[in-house]
């Protein structure tokens, strides 16, 4: 039985898609601040190339704050953890990337994730958003999850195309080629409740 | 031989749920208070996953502390062990979660975790409780061990109903999504006698 | 050939029991304090489960350091190093918490430890006394080293009865359930000679 | 299907030339600045030659910051980051010093990398360029990527004149023996796009 | 061929005897202090034990500076580095313990080692000298060395019992209890030359 | 192809010899300072017993600042980084060592290294030059290079006796004792060009 997509009321949680051995699913990322010096915590079984993603996306929204509204002192004056549940489950690789990003700018402003929309994406430090593989497993997955609205890398236009349209239906597709249009797609402007001023 | 449920006269002292090779049994999570700069001791012979489950409880219960009556202070001046005995076995997964964070909450506000009280269940960043495997060996281990209450995720709640009723009499079950839930049932509004002052 | 009982002249040195593949032996805990930060060294080539019970017990006397008549400024203001001899052996298991305890309150309070005195069992963070394993063999080895009085967990007086009397004699057990039992048993009101001022 | 040349918009990004199992490829170098102590992150799923050069082309700098116009309280003032995209891949050997060390010279002074230009060889701390493996498969896969211009070792240039002219057309070949004439070689005198001021 | 006894001119080298595969050797400890804040180096191609008996030494020299008449603050102030020569060869055990206390005694105190002098033997942290195996292959390697002394620890007198009278001629040996005797032994009360003011 | 001797225009540059399953090649040792805190980077593809002569090298020199001329603030106030080109290629073993040391004098007092020289012996913390393996097959490969003078220890000569003489031809050996002679020997009482003022 697979996971189901649930609210968007807490600020740094978003929906991934994922691709294992046993087909597609998605993910959660979760991300919180604590008071403290700026350690970055990294768990749920992770591998050293998704631990890796945690850590770019991290640098890239510090080295690039001002464009995000984001005050860099937090970066001092917090700790940062970032989480993947179901640690039974080993997991690696770069595709949750963009996940990753949008969970932290989401902390960072504790603006709301838009509703019903899930992604997957490498990242890099320029800000491009790379393609990854398994789409076909991850959208039929985000389809069963009543996912209604998916990002992904322009250059993984061509792999929805090979999908037939009867799985795609009441899914829509946002394809980016930079974080930037990831960011502006995937979070609102209004702050989740009980945001907490940082 | 397995082991036997033990008073609640200590801080930070909660019964868990395990499941191992050669079937259910119960665990002890344990959890003191040193002075110091917030170090986090993990011990007990536990894997990379169970070492996780301590870090996401603490950081979690850092991030919401007011939320549980807890001073924040408290984290920068004194360090904190969290222990599971019988170190000759190893021990690991991610359902001593919810069992960790009890432990947590108990200890930094002194309260009296609830008699012949079991839980088991892993805990997310976002505060949500996520269901976990063996349930059936660890209801069988509970019974013998005299627990009467356990705490279950509410995904957990399918795994209950295929039991034998006879198994499960005498048995009282807490069925619930969010780690606020848990701590509202598992901790009493009494503190331990001979609290420490925090 | 065997190890033998030896004096109990130097602060902080106590007999434990230890059971190996060749059979039971005696070993011994040594513990030191020099001028420093608080930092713990641990050697004696032990393994990782014997390594957490030297910090098991350093953490639970710092969180009850006045319990024990420990001022607690001793612990920022020295190193602890507790080694383990017979550098050749490997050593490892939970089973020289009790003598680490001991060699360990000794050290702090600088009170000579009772003659001819061994024991076995591992301690937790809540200050119980668990069982272990090996105890026949253990037995043997501290008839043969002239230990005359033991100190074992409760739960391990069913391992004593299964034992001929004829091996028994001449000994004399002391059953505990918690450490502060141990400690009570274990250590005199007498300083070591040349007691250090800490 | 092989990867593109891209703009030279941003500081830092610098294209190289690998050589896998499964051919030649172009690769590209990223890093970025974040306010911090001077700590230097390697990402990308590299192995520990790979990340050695990128900690000798930033020991370099630091140590010739003058002879390069930067100013050296930069390094103290600034994290450091260092990618390679498609985490996917491991990455190992010493053939992307050379490009290391232009992104990083790019990202101190924020000068623009000349367009449509690749390069590969191994740094060392003398301010050498040294010969590296490859070469016909990577020159193969430069010209698919629509690069024109490379920069090689001197030592590499017999390496190029093994290969058929035909593959050579429209490629421009610059030998170098030291890393000051890769810098002179590579980097405009125009500052970036929203150049930062450090 | 095998190495040969060297002169006692330099603070902190001192005369251990081995025992490997291919026989009984002698080796050379040697220490050096460093301007520093008290980091001990070891190097020499070690295993884990024989490092053990290199911190296990130096902790032993804290606990009892002054009884070795060592002004404590030198510990703070420098740092020391402990060699074992040949770092082509592993090297590991723990009855390099008596020569690694002995050169750092040298080293602290700037005496001068007794003349033609070997030793092999464990310590331990509350002032006692263990007994070592490979006695028979060690006295050969030491004649050959042309050392006339050797310090053993008094459990090895046996060894020496069993050895044939013709391979002893012209070697003097010394049984010891505790490592007090060994420095007593060992160091003259002479100063090297050059002695270096601490 | 093997590698040419190279110039001796920049301080820390020191011309090796090493012995490889391939043969003997000469190597480069190199060396920088960095505005720091006194850090000790070393990279090369290097093994342990090759980074432990680095380590030896330094707190070598470190002790004994004095006698070679150098002022020890200097140690607190720069990072050192000693590398050993060609990446790809994994080196170990201890017979850098006094090319090692060499580099570091030269780097530290700025001083020419003799022009055409190689050296190779292993370094100990009392100043002696320990002989090393491959001698046969590094003459051969030092010749090839333009090497005219070569530094080994004085029972290396043993093994350039059993050379036939026409390999010998156009080389001249020093056999030295202690690293002083090493230095005496290597480096030339004149500055580099440009050479830092520390
Ligand atoms: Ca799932
Ligand atoms: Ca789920
Ligand atoms: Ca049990
Ligand atoms: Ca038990
Ligand atoms: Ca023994
Ligand atoms: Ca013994
Ligand atoms: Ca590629
Ligand atoms: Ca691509
Ligand atoms: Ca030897
Ligand atoms: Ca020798
Ligand atoms: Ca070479
Ligand atoms: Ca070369």
């Amino acid at each position: 039985e697979r996971d189901k997509y649930e609210s968007n009321d807490v600020a740094g949680v978003v929906t991934g898609l994922a691709w294992t051995q046993v087909g597609g699913d998605i993910l959660f990322i979760e991300s919180i601040l604590s008071k403290g010096k700026g350690t970055l915590n990294i768990t749920g079984n992770l591998g050293k190339v998704m631990k890796e993603s945690a850590t770019i996306a991290l640098e890239y929204i510090k080295s690039n704050a001002e464009s995000f509204g984001i005050n860099p002192d937090i970066f001092g004056n917090y700790n940062v953890h970032i989480h993947v549940p179901e640690g039974a489950t080993p997991k690696d690789g770069p595709s949750a990337g963009v996940t990753m990003l949008t969970s932290l700018i989401s902390l960072f402003t504790q603006r709301k994730v838009k509703k019903n929309l899930a992604m997957t994406g490498e990242i890099t430090l320029r800000g491009k958003v790379l393609p990854v593989g398994g789409i076909k497993e991850k959208i039929l997955a985000a389809k069963r999850a009543r996912i209604t609205e998916i990002i992904l890398c322009v250059e993984n236009e061509r792999d929805i195309k090979e999908i037939k349209a009867e799985y795609l239906s009441g899914l829509t597709f946002h394809y980016v080629n930079d974080m930037d249009e990831v960011i502006k797609l995937a979070l609102t402007d209004e702050k989740v409740k009980n945001a907490k001023t940082l």
